[in-house]
């Protein structure tokens, strides 16, 4: 691996050696040795939470980041192209990592530069090491990947978390259940490419159906912004609210995960359940990124 | 201390020990191990001088910061609560700093939290590391906290700097001379708290008065914005503006400290005399908070 | 040296020194300690690449940084001087690098504070770093700054980077070609400094005629707005384009350098030529600013 750009490039393999390492880097098994290494944390569209994620991953092993937020920088705006802007970067840092609106963004930076590039999200299309520190958390919780029952919620239409999620998954014989708002279903493109690996897949109506089969629950943010009707919104948004209420029958092993930031679309009641796993998910980000830099960088 | 949120927190033993500890560090006695350590410096209020301050502290000591300014994140802007943005951050950091417009936002974070909290600014309320660095220059000019004739000049009423200090001065017997316009006198609350503690203080009009009396003149800014007729302002201005030709029957150990930034309420002409120490106040103000972090992380 | 503010305070001994210095950094034969060093980074005026260069150059020897950046900071917005900004700064680093769009701005922060201060770019003024970096350039490239032939081409007048480069190079026996659209010329004080000290130049309209002749071209933006009248912009653009077929006949050792950002003055078919160098010219920049920086500190 030189590059993370996107889950398509990753095999199972990668996956399950990436999600051994976070763990040796969690439990100070391994120390990745970073002291004078700089990565340049290249966000083209803002994210607090990704960019201090990253940013905590470098700084922890003793590397340092330097950081482009927004596309109002000076050398922007004297007309220099992206290519060049690249270019100058990859002579000071030792690893780019991007967020750009722009899909294909983060291959394109890849194929520019000589240093490794990691997609920290480009548009709605890839945020692979969100899928990543995801498969993290469910190993960590279930002690395994294999044929775990999942069930995605909320907006599964848009979301890229989702969308890398279930492909990424997909190698390791899931069972998902899929419920969203009618208009912001999973896409055929999705579910075609899950069938084709055959993969079981349900798409549920009401949630408490199927709350005491599951091993994980993805909850993800359904956005008032993507309703044209704002009385459509209020008609779904209950719907999908995961309550403490609903949780009288999980498995012991359940797991509520979200890649945060929610809204309301997990109850605050459920936060101090032994099922809420959503903060200690964001903890796991970091030895996760932590491992993909170590990998990318040849320092595993 | 697992925090530090209020000086009514702070024991006498505690702000000894922090002293002792702070010059331990500026000797180079102590040499606290901070790196990998990282902490948050949430600023929603934007303060530069005390975000340096902080920065600093951490920097020289090894460890490192990732920093937040504003209310304009983007988790803030997709409708995360103030609790959610704290959490999440606790699970990146090792400590969180925080400077926020409301009193008892700081309190708030230090119940949410697992982390140590620092209250960098709540409000009108509190700015405990700046009493604790006013104190560790205190105690540093004048060899000894006990028994000293300390002067308070400027706007008394609305300064939290001054505020905190009269209380966490209350316990070493000190003799306060307040002076200031009229409607920005030193708030009752706090007057009444001294006498209930037995503490001797004095309202004074004219500064000239006082002067060779005095250990240490301690002067904040007069705001003009807090002058409903611009008039006002004009009238009171002149009178509390500390020039060096006032100083000319001083005592040898008088010092001048100001929490800066300061506007014309010190004369520069002051600035070359032995008498200004607002600079070196603000030196101290690196060692006491790496004292202050030190103690709160168990590295003392 | 104590500080850095303008090549006319450089020796012909100084430049030779950090020229070595910096290929003994690059080479890793000097490693300088760094680590609990601090340099403040004030741009009161932004430039990116600049501050990337030298929030590197600190990170990557194992120092670390804080910024401040535009004039809408907090304690310039409540009144503070330019003089106690610097004061107080000064409390906290063990360096000042500073850009600022007045002319002397830099020599007054070196007369002020008591640590080093490195001039990042006055004005139209002076930009000594670059001027090293790219002398630095020159050298690993050529194997000499002595007896060489240099094109300097585009926008001769306004930019400080050609007029430190060609004053600090005159040392050095050099032939200078100048190109440049008629109104951005060369300015005369320049020239009668270069004539002085015996140095030939030329005016030169074509590029074409020169290049065979040359070492070294170094190019400039030459900016739309300095225009008035647009169409005098669109007239002249095109002549002042290096292309790749303009570079068949050139010397082995010929290079284009280029400060950056460029907008089109330099084709992107030279990137690929074994002449491009100014990503690499960007590279240097980190290695050099290394070296002053340790001078500056007494680290060397």
């Amino acid at each position: 691996m030189k590059n993370l750009i996107s889950m398509r490039d990753v095999s199972k393999d990668d996956v399950l050696r990436l999600i051994d390492l976070a763990g040796k880097i969690e439990r100070k098994e391994v120390v990745p040795e970073m002291s004078g290494v700089l990565a340049a944390l290249l966000f083209f569209e803002p994210s607090t939470r990704t960019h201090f994620s990253f940013d905590t991953a470098m700084k922890k092993l003793g590397g340092n980041t330097f950081s482009m937020t927004g596309t109002s920088t000076t050398s922007v705006k004297k007309g220099e192209t992206l290519r060049d802007t690249l270019m100058t970067i990859s002579m000071y840092a030792d690893l780019i990592i991007m967020r750009h609106k722009v899909e294909g963004a983060a291959r394109f930076a890849a194929e520019t530069v000589d240093i490794p590039v990691i997609n920290a999200g480009d548009g709605a299309n890839q945020h692979p090491t969100q899928a990543m520190l995801d498969m993290y958390s469910i190993q960590k919780t279930q002690g395994t990947l294999n044929d775990l029952k999942i069930g995605l919620v909320g907006d599964l239409r848009l979301g890229r978390t989702v969308h890398s999620l279930a492909q990424a998954m997909a190698d390791f014989n899931p069972t998902f259940y899929f419920t969203s708002p009618q208009h912001l279903q999973m896409p055929a493109a999705i579910k075609d490419d899950l069938t084709a690996k055959g993969v079981h897949y349900e798409e549920v109506d009401d949630l408490r159906e199927i709350i005491p089969e599951l091993d994980v629950m993805y909850v993800t943010r359904i956005q008032k912004e993507r309703f044209a009707v704002p009385e459509d919104y209020e008609k779904v948004k209950n719907s999908y609210i995961i309550r403490k209420s609903m949780l009288e029958n999980v498995k012991d092993n359940f797991k509520v995960l979200h890649p945060l930031p929610r809204v309301n679309e997990v109850s605050t009641d459920v936060d101090n359940t032994p099922y809420a796993y959503y903060f200690q998910q964001a903890r796991n980000g970091v030895f996760m990124r932590q491992a993909i830099i170590t990998t990318l960088l040849g320092k595993a």
